[in-house]
């Protein structure tokens, strides 16, 4: 038996998610079919974590058991060519047969992206949430500082209590203008439902200039999800990586 | 009576091309319907040209009269306002009366696209041709020499015989590579239907190894559609710009 990592990548647009749902096109099932026509038999993978319908993925990691003998290149393209163009298949390796691809993530990345320029780019509309003011980066990057370290995020999570806990520890976070473009890189042992939009939605209340700065330290504080920003849109969302022991 | 000169980027991918269809949605179209927003009067546009169903602009250019009173930025943001997301205005000037932005086009340039990376880019399937191939991109480019200059492209039209002629010129024809993507730019003074997209889809058999370098000379001087290679999908295929005096 072998246990292979997969790193994915894909457009979110048009999936419902990742996680395999009765009646929807989402991306494990369309991935568990491909590897199940490669390999004859129906693997089942588990993934460092689901993402939303809408959102991005660059370096999605999962893992499934198989017997097929394939070298990794050879089924990194065999699988890749059973695949539809908005999944891709950058990375295909052996793994030891104890790992686990959610269990075993150390911390995850991601990037949410938005279009502030003053026409908005049409081709973006995907891939980007568009703001139709124009955002303060500096002010935002900021206002960010309070976020970093280990905090409780109940401010800034959907759902509660739907975990044992909300406390996440985010040990990088920038926000960048590149271009007409604005990046939101945040790194973190972990996440709760929609935090990264959360925090996207809050610093985009800052950069308007609708909060000033020390709001962010406030609704961190409050523990309280209503007095957060409100969630951006799923499709400037993108899984950036994960990173394993 | 004002001319009003527009500089146009859609995004092709959900529109029936540019022209007004009964029962389709087309660039024109909507953008007309913006503008009679806007006015509260009709007027009708003249563009460059056409575009095709799923091609991309990112400097179309069209014109039309008007009489409404609004300086040209707020009448940029009140037509803008009015647009989907797949469409917008980089920019709005007046001009002559008798400017027409279609017979005094000076030259257009297009660019297309091609994504010969191993794996594919999932983000790229709406705006680039893919090529399971790597394509050799020096060899491309010497092969499109013999394309430089005044020429009889009747081999790389289709739908022959639909114009007076079918020689034109082309000013500019540059291959490069960028990252995983390949960009095929052409400049003329002006493009038969299904030029570039003849042209790219000659090239890309030459890039994969198909052709050898000489067959595009063959194919010119031959002065049939048939000896051409095959008309490249629509979606790699940009109008970069469009010159005028």
């Amino acid at each position: 038996m072998r246990n292979i990592k997969l790193t994915i990548s894909y457009d979110g647009t048009d999936f419902w998610g990742w996680q395999t749902q009765p009646g929807y096109r989402t991306v494990q099932e369309t991935l568990e079919h491909a590897i199940a026509e490669t390999t004859g038999k129906r693997s089942v993978l588990r993934a460092s974590g689901r993402t939303d319908r809408g959102t991005h993925a660059v370096g999605q990691v999962a893992n499934f058991y198989t017997t097929c003998k394939l070298d990794c290149e050879t089924f990194r393209k065999a699988i890749d060519f059973r695949l539809p163009e908005d999944i891709s298949l950058p990375d295909i390796q052996d793994v030891a047969i104890s790992f686990d691809a959610n269990k075993d993530a150390k911390r995850k990345r991601y990037r949410y992206v938005i279009d502030d320029s003053p026409q908005g780019n049409p081709f973006m509309r995907r891939y980007a949430c568009r703001s139709r003011f124009r955002l303060d980066v500096p002010k935002m990057l900021s206002a960010s500082r309070p976020l970093l370290g280990r905090h409780d995020f109940h401010s800034f999570e959907t759902g509660w209590p739907n975990r044992l806990s909300s406390i996440r520890t985010i040990t990088h976070l920038s926000v960048n203008r590149v271009g007409d473009l604005i990046w939101i890189d945040v790194e973190a042992d972990g996440f709760l439902y929609n935090m990264v939009r959360a925090i996207a939605g809050t610093l985009i209340n800052v950069g308007r200039g609708f909060w000033p700065e020390e709001k962010v330290s406030e609704i961190l504080l409050a523990e309280d999800r209503t007095v957060g920003g409100p969630t951006a849109p799923a499709h400037g969302l993108y899984l950036m990586r994960v990173t394993y022991d």
